[in-house]
């Protein structure tokens, strides 16, 4: 349940996707690591607030207790931690598990890839941070996906802010965790959650939703910055700075049209501590409506600096950075968009299909392919003895094999090949 | 345990390998499949011999009962049946799970890749097969790995042998794995397993022995199929008459150089009912021993005609051929060769470090890297406000970045960019 073979047709459409996905990550100078499927149970537990209980465990069959891993950031920290690395850009594609309601029409699924890339090291600030929204910028804007919007927004931030509202400490995880829904739900199921289920005063609630309702650029960073309360909240100075100089750094990319700064913004995750981002695709469902749809996110991330610190004895903290392209969901949309423009995609590479006119001609055609494989040339050639030339050229079609090189007993007796291009009929001896 | 993390130098190296197995895949006109992680239990179970124990099962958390994949072998046929797919070509790399004793530096581990290719459907007989060991020839001399040889044998030729030697058909898997030892032991000891755990008699053990010590090629089969009692025997008839049709396709391929028809063949897993083969490299440990020493099993693979019809309701059967690449023991080579020769391997392709030799040039530095990054170049520069341009050369020499795009006060009031090769040193405006 929630898991789902990839026929040839979804493989080679994944790996045009995640090919795009890897060659970005590249252009920026990062290298690949690989890390288990399988952690100790103990590396997992702790790191990802509710998710904690979708971790899949392994059975105790002696040895050590294993899961099996719910993202690739964890087990990034845990392998700088124990290989105490400082300083390293790194990417990873691979399959993560979580034991979830699968939607798999919306792209939910309990395995599923996710494409991280992150930044770790001790640098000045927002430099990786507004890297990584390049490429989330880079990325979106490659494959095509129409219009998004990246929404960012800083974890001191929305502390300062819960900190003026009169939440009290222990409260800022939960709360954080409500103004995530934002982006789901109303404002007004958003502050009855906060009153009732988080037990905020309804004061507290009142003046949280006046900040979190929040969203805009450069100007609004000033505006806050100039807000009476929040400038005097140590945290939100902070993070608004760290905005601005985000800002500055985005303008130089030349990508702030396509940013948003959302106080609504908090991310799921325990472990962020700095900015956090969140890209969505916008759908115009209808063209004569105004605001555009959101359709769900499709890349996050944020900053980090606290996690490798955790799996370190000594728990020196490496600063680290990244983002995560949501694939599973991009795939779906590719893969409705290309069943929608009817394009066939080819699911093998094969240049020439090998083939024979008449009977008794299989040595002719071993002899001819291996020299093509030798040759480095993709070949195939039908699994028969004695099939009609029709059913090859059949299959030539069938599986978009461009050309066929045909071997007759003329062809043997002069020494040449025939080779005909499917699509045109054309043939010339060779 | 029996697990490890690939830093950047090995990924970058298996990368390598598993581009060269792939690339071969798809020479060949394989499409990719991809399958989950995770089978049902009870797709597992019964199909690996003495290896079931070796499955990795998941905790019962609820729902389905769950394992982690033990080869990609039985989750194709898994597939096919359920897809109801009666012709296929496909490859598939990913990692499988073995709770077996970890021997890591004989590339042994209990998380492991496999590169399979497998060729599913009714055809005329032998061919897939032969191309199944061509795929071998041409990777293993692709990698140039040193010298090897591919044992050939058939099951079907085994069982006879067992049959007209007295054995009792339901002992013929029993005989089969002990058999299977006689590359790691020599002929006595195997004689004694034969006898002492697995109860033949001793006479139709010494019969047994005269014929799985014998190994050669076409003249063996002749030989064989002239052998008054092996040739009465439907199974082996059969078996040889496979055997010679295959070294005659091989032949044509021009690789039985390489192949020798070892009747000590017989390779551990239930599932085989055809042709069967290992390849092995050959290590010449001293040159004055004439006799070259085998480093063990690089591929391997068979004919498994039933496996399908035992994930199907009606038993419909799909024959099909594969073999199975051993890249965690080639890669474990490669290392050693890559240590050896110290060479060192580039983790990253970044073409040009973006940098500037005065203070207060950041904004610069951000412009043209995203200038870079839009025109599709691989570029980096250093996370730092300012940082000295003797560190930025250094970068470049220590992690192989061919050239550095320096843009000092004077380049930018010129408008060019001063274009450095880091090796040379030579420098060029542009």
């Amino acid at each position: 349940q929630g898991t789902r073979d990839h026929p040839p047709a979804q493989a080679a459409l994944r790996e045009r996707l995640l090919s795009a996905v890897v060659s970005c990550f590249k252009r920026h100078g990062a290298a690949a690591i690989d890390t288990p499927v399988l952690e100790l149970r103990e590396t997992l537990v702790g790191k990802y607030g509710e998710g904690t209980k979708l971790i899949y465990e392994l059975q105790d069959q002696g040895g050590e207790l294993l899961a099996l891993r719910y993202d690739l950031t964890v087990p990034f920290a845990r392998y700088l931690a124990m290989n105490k690395i400082t300083n390293m850009k790194r990417y990873h594609v691979a399959k993560v598990y979580r034991r979830d309601n699968p939607a798999m029409t919306r792209g939910r699924y309990r395995e599923f890839y996710q494409c991280d890339f992150d930044i770790a090291g001790q640098f000045d600030p927002m430099i990786p941070d507004a890297e990584c929204l390049k490429i989330v910028h880079e990325i979106l804007s490659d494959l095509q996906l129409g219009d998004f919007v990246i929404k960012v927004n800083h974890r001191q931030i929305l502390n300062g802010v819960f900190a003026i509202c009169g939440v009290p400490e222990s409260k800022f995880i939960p709360a954080c965790s409500t103004v995530d829904k934002l982006d789901k739900v109303p404002w007004e199921e958003v502050r009855s959650e906060m009153v009732g289920e988080k037990g905020l005063s309804p004061e507290a609630a009142d003046r949280i939703g006046e900040y979190v309702q929040l969203h805009g650029g450069l100007e609004l960073i000033e505006r806050l910055l100039q807000d009476p309360k929040l400038s005097q909240n140590k945290l939100a100075k902070e993070g608004l700075g760290d905005m601005k100089l985000l800002f500055e750094y985005l303008t130089l990319f030349g990508i702030t049209g396509k940013i948003s700064f959302d106080l609504s913004l908090a991310r799921g995750l325990d472990y962020y501590t700095g900015v956090i981002f969140e890209a969505v695709l916008l759908q115009q469902e209808n063209q004569h409506v105004e605001e555009p749809v959101s359709v769900g996110s499709v890349a996050g991330g944020g900053r980090y600096d606290g996690l490798v610190g955790m799996f370190d004895p000594k728990g020196r903290k490496v600063p680290c950075v990244g983002v995560s392209i949501g694939v599973e969901r991009i795939f779906s949309i590719l893969e409705q968009r290309l069943e929608a423009s009817g394009e066939k995609l080819r699911t093998t590479e094969t240049q020439v299909l090998v083939a024979t006119p008449q009977k008794h001609l299989l040595a002719a055609r071993l002899k001819l392919i291996s020299e093509l494989w030798g040759a480095g040339i993709k070949a195939e050639m039908l699994y028969k003895k004695d099939p009609k030339l029709l059913k090859q050229l059949q299959y030539c079609e069938d599986t978009g094999i461009p050309l066929a090189a045909i071997v007759g007993e003329q062809e043997l007796a002069d020494g040449v090949v025939k080779l005909r291009d499917i699509a045109t009929r054309e043939e010339v001896r060779m």
